[in-house]
């Protein structure tokens, strides 16, 4: 007998092979539909929302939680329906050619992008992402099983219902299946579907790190996400230190909770000037700095010297341990340590970091290029700030998420995350056996093809 | 304490940080070297491969295994030593620019191709592979840790100290380091090595279905391969029979050992001539043909009525079992069955292949590209033979492996497979808080640049 987890996963596959020969058009055509659909029944969406809400406030959950659950505050609705819009009109992911290579005469290969299958996203509270995580799963021809946080459940089974109701009104008429996208509830279904790796393709966790790990240890399907983002910033020996201060500030405070935020500092004790960079963090920025034993006695050296070392600055001064260079502060913290050239920041940061990002700050370009080349790391940055590794700021229209995964889909990932791609082979009766190497005589042209050219 | 498989891994991974960055001109330099020492050395391998073809004899093993551990039968020797080279003149694989984008004026964002990182390569016991694999390794700037087959033992031991000799002689020179490859040599070191997810960034296997499964099963490390290869060729309703017999039994008889080769026949049962394609395969091909009974009948009955039906073809015929269809004969043996459509084929071929090479038998152009666009394969093909699925014919110079995985390298893979990317930003002082979204004012750019005119 098959679970329900087996059921649920094996009408997805069923949805998904459906859905990957639609067109764009039907795709966007539905996209459009479940935009107008949840849009009319904003009435009935912010009922639902509102009993998340009261349930939120009875159970006492901070204050920070509650306002992420409000559907409705602002124009967050209205961004969300936007969004479905803005992904319903991006370029079509599926069916890109990126290879095409004529094998013989009237024998052509091409390489061409198409829907990875079924995904399973796992996402947190915030009830827009339902929309956000539908138009990316239609719009590049995937079946989805959402899975959201449980506080916005009603909301979830209200958005879920109407857009289901939605998909399921034009099916006649556009051919989106009814289970292109599926709402599941509870942990024990997540779990119970994590197993289905015969049916589903690629697992999407976009919530906490701690969730992102488990997932990861509890599945044999690839998960696209990243467990963690401990970044760092390297101020190089011929760092230009007012640059140097400007981008450890940005990476540091501009958003500390975000994963691209720096955690770790690497500073060459040759750097003109280094000390400024921890000053200006600390007043500027109100940043504790975890010090290696060597960049503290030097740090306090230095400002006692030029007399600079106020109570504020020894207040936010704190001794590191080994620990805190593996560590994710996710806060106004951050891990200092000395290191005495370009290679050993590389072999620092491919020892400690979590792939995710990583910059080094110089006006040498060759140690620029040396670093760039040695990080084993989703970005490699030289002069910019690790904030910048996020999908909008990419400029790829939709972010699907951030992976720190070595393979498939690295760094932001784009609506390029959740495609992958077919060899397509179009001949005219042509077998093996007459070509060299497979008892033949033929030998292979190998020429390729302008791929600007080719209309499948 | 270290394990010992820690202690590989550990160092794979520092080998492989520093391969990461040599230049294409010092990896082919070592690719020289190790061709000319395994040249010069030809006598010591003769030595310890006549040890294994006298333990393999001794132990009674059989002829077809004892021809393939023969290293200096006929001109294997000469071939593989030429595949080394071949391989080093390839294009290389790293660093190519694969987009550029224009974030802001000064500040650019590349996609480059990076290796890997740390590959685990398990091999049969032909020993010219030990040499392809460490070709394929050091060409695409990857460690890799090598076992191949107990049966070739002392020609891996020998080979791998010769190429480990030889590296660790030019070290000084062209900073190919020691570990880039390791051999290991026991089945405990693979199933220890298969938990070090921390340092290995892809499982290659190349080798039985049987192994490739154990291994999927038993890592969280990616795995680049296939365990079954299903393929199947649908003769559609409006197939030039001629054209399909050929492709058929090209498919089927090429080489029926080869994960290309074609498992399943469908057939439109309104194809006109169909029986002839059984015929062929029968009387041309020796095939024995598993007849799902409705197929039996018809097939039977269009043979007596034209009294065709032989006492050969006869002995030819098994009715098919349900199994048959999920089946990977590797024999002159294929499972048969009626379809309706070509969306019953779909079906049929989603639900039952290996997502390995499908193929379409057609004049009817809208019919294939709905075969294409639906078939959840690697391969789809149109009017050829599975048997092309194959990275030689394919043009990509070396053949790492056939992947069935749906993500990140499908179908025959080449040097590609064994690379992956990374965004490198070059920037001049940027911040993210001078930018909208992130508290800032500045709109990003977000200019696509040609990458044909791009040195980094």
């Amino acid at each position: 007998m098959s679970s329900q987890a087996e059921v649920i996963a094996r009408n997805a596959r069923k949805a998904g092979n459906v859905l990957k020969v639609l067109s764009d058009e039907q795709r966007i055509f539905i996209l459009h539909k479940i935009h107008d659909a949840l849009k009319e029944n904003a009435g009935a969406i912010k009922v639902a929302n509102e009993v998340d809400l009261k349930v939120a406030n009875e159970t006492g959950i901070k204050p920070s939680l509650i306002k992420r659950l409000d559907l409705f505050k602002g124009d967050k609705f209205e961004i969300m329906l936007q969004g479905i819009q803005e992904i319903a009109e991006l370029e079509d992911p599926v069916g890109k050619v990126l290879m095409a290579r004529e094998l013989d005469e009237g024998l052509t290969l091409y390489k061409v992008t198409a829907p990875v299958g079924v995904l399973l996203v796992i996402f947190e509270s915030r009830p827009e992402v339902i929309a956000n995580i539908t138009a990316l799963a239609i719009k590049s021809g995937n079946a989805g099983i959402l899975k959201g946080g449980k506080e916005s459940v009603n909301t979830f089974r209200e958005m879920s219902r109407i857009i289901n109701d939605c998909i399921e009104k034009y099916e006649p008429e556009c051919h989106v299946p009814v289970n292109a996208v599926q709402l599941i509830e509870t942990r024990q279904d997540v779990s119970d579907l994590l197993n289905q790796d015969d049916y589903i393709d690629l697992v999407v966790p976009r919530g906490s790190n701690a969730l992102v790990k488990q997932i990861k240890n509890n599945t044999k399907i690839p998960v696209l996400g990243h467990a963690d983002g401990i970044c760092s910033v390297y101020v190089a020996k011929d760092a230009d230190i007012e640059k140097a201060k400007r981008i450890v500030y940005d990476a540091k405070t501009n958003y500390p909770a975000g994963c691209n935020a720096m955690e770790t500092l690497l500073i060459n004790r040759e750097a003109k000037n280094w000390e400024d960079v921890l000053t200006n963090l600390i007043t500027k920025g109100d940043v504790t700095v975890h010090l290696s034993e060597d960049v503290k006695e030097a740090y306090l050296q230095k400002l006692q010297a030029s007399n600079l070392l106020t109570d504020k600055i020894r207040s936010k001064i704190v001794l590191a341990e080994e620990s805190d260079f593996y560590r994710e502060f996710l806060s106004l913290d951050c891990a200092v340590k000395f290191v005495n050239s370009t290679e050993d920041a590389i072999s620092h940061i491919n020892q400690h970091s979590s792939k995710h990002t990583d910059s080094i700050i110089t006006e040498n370009e060759a140690s620029a290029n040396k670093f760039m080349r040695g990080i084993d790391s989703a970005g490699v940055y030289w002069n910019a700030s690790t904030r910048f590794a996020d999908g909008f700021r990419y400029g790829f229209g939709a972010e699907v998420g951030i992976s720190t995964a070595k393979i498939h889909a690295r760094g932001p990932v784009g609506l390029d995350g959740l495609v992958t791609y077919q060899y397509q082979m179009r001949g005219d009766g042509q077998i093996a056996g007459d070509y060299l190497g497979a008892g033949g005589k033929k030998a292979f042209v190998h020429k390729d093809l302008d791929i600007n050219n080719i209309v499948l």
